[in-house]
């Protein structure tokens, strides 16, 4: 459970932490950062998990995102997790840009060899935040909230849907919203759990949705409309605003964001957005 | 004179344009970025130049500096040049990562073989500008100011003071503000200029100073205490500070901000202020 501090960097007026541990739940030592806003010397902050994309380390949004801009004024923390176990010498898992390394989507594989350490829902959802409780005392763990970008909005929107009160908020940037009907989502979920697609049903945010009863839902999406990953249907937010509004969920909405592409770029114009979200929750 | 659009990016509502056109003064293809902002679809707009640093090239600072934040709420566009010029195939100048490529230091230089296009000094007072200011009619050329990080601060405070009204302000970021005295800028002058060290003072910012006349100079200049640069006496705003102090220039000021490195981190944590300074002298 012990934390190791291999670096402090001042960001907006509070500290960049980047932090590693060894994990139980993927076998390995993991790297995350964890960004304490002025606030947090003398008062406990809630905290923001934000979710990496494909190819991603905990550096990628610390360094590009913007989020410690507003998280520094609002007095939130924001935890950064890496996107997968890493050096488990499994083999193939470096092969492939969106699977295995830097790819593990948010879920506990069920499929050999990936079974081995490929649990990153498990990581994300207990073991990372009671280790991170335990080594910062500053940290509410009353108050967590949960934000994402692209296989990390995925990661987002599925672990609030599967953990109702756990988490006060969420949104998510660019999310992959149906997995089970993309080209990402599909060999991902055939690569940790196999063929059975029911399995592959209980970690689409879609799919979660259409059991969802609660109409206070309220989620911020926000996609660009120039977004290629978009345009090449790995996305799908259609299909989840289809099923919010099916069910009338008025609070879940996508704002389509004319222009925008799926880089950093985007992220950081809208981060301060995504922040005061989870700081409405907070009430901040 | 013809400027090429490699790519036109979303950021902050406005527009990021990667962009390049071959360039006599240096005798290549040179890259930079202009970012556009709201403002520019419908009147003119003020332009801050943005000088980066040591291996830099226009994108660092596009993609981490966070200067679109701020530029876009003041309807400011930045100007991101390239370090230096690429490829030119001189004997040596990609071997350090401090002479040659990426690493211009704002001078023309005299000593051969660099002074074969090394001329990022002539580059950025006028060949650029001409140059963007003639494909961009959105821009007032009548409203230019010059801000920079490490090389690219001391590039800014030496353009400013050698040219007398032709920016409305500068600023900077952990300038190198004394290099006549510090090892990066003596070996950088020894290789562009040779020995002649009345010319290396004609590009040094505190030598500059002791020349100014207007008591109303006013600098603004950032420095973190954690910065391994400063300590290791590669940026010496101290002498600069000094000459300030003794002439009376008492808007000439160094701000010490404590524990921020030399990094990113720092330049957008200071960003917005930074913009802010541009701003108020160009009567936003």
């Amino acid at each position: 459970m012990s934390v190791t501090t291999k670096a402090t960097i001042a960001s907006f007026g509070g500290k960049l932490l980047k932090l590693s541990h060894n994990a139980a739940t993927t076998r390995c030592e993991m790297g995350f950062n964890l960004y304490l806003p002025p606030k947090a010397d003398s008062q406990k902050v809630p905290v923001l998990i934000y979710l990496s994309g494909l190819t991603c380390t905990a550096d990628n949004c610390s360094e590009k995102g913007f989020f410690q801009h507003a998280a520094s004024k609002q007095g939130i923390a924001v935890l950064y997790p890496d996107t997968s176990p890493r050096g488990l010498n499994i083999e193939g898992e470096d092969d492939s840009y969106d699977f295995g390394s830097g790819a593990g989507f948010y879920v506990d594989a069920t499929k050999a060899p990936y079974d081995k350490g490929y649990n990153m829902y498990s990581y994300i959802t207990e073991e990372l935040p009671k280790t991170v409780f335990a080594a910062f005392p500053q940290l509410d763990s009353s108050k967590v909230s949960i934000t994402g970008h692209s296989m990390g909005g995925h990661g987002a929107l599925t672990l609030f849907l599967r953990n109702p009160g756990k988490y006060l908020s969420v949104s998510a940037f660019a999310p992959i919203c149906n997995p089970i009907n993309c080209p990402w989502g599909q060999k991902a979920f055939k690569g940790y759990f196999g063929e059975d697609q029911e399995k592959w049903k209980e970690h689409d945010a879609t799919e979660l949705l259409k059991k969802w009863t609660d109409k206070d839902l309220n989620i911020l999406i926000d996609v660009g409309t120039g977004d290629n990953f978009y345009k090449q249907g790995q996305l799908l937010p259609e299909n989840l605003q289809a099923v919010a509004s099916e069910k009338g969920f008025t609070n879940v909405k996508v704002n389509y964001q004319p222009d925008y592409d799926h880089s950093y770029y985007f992220m950081a114009s809208f981060a301060d957005d995504h922040v005061a979200h989870a700081a409405k929750a907070f009430g901040n």
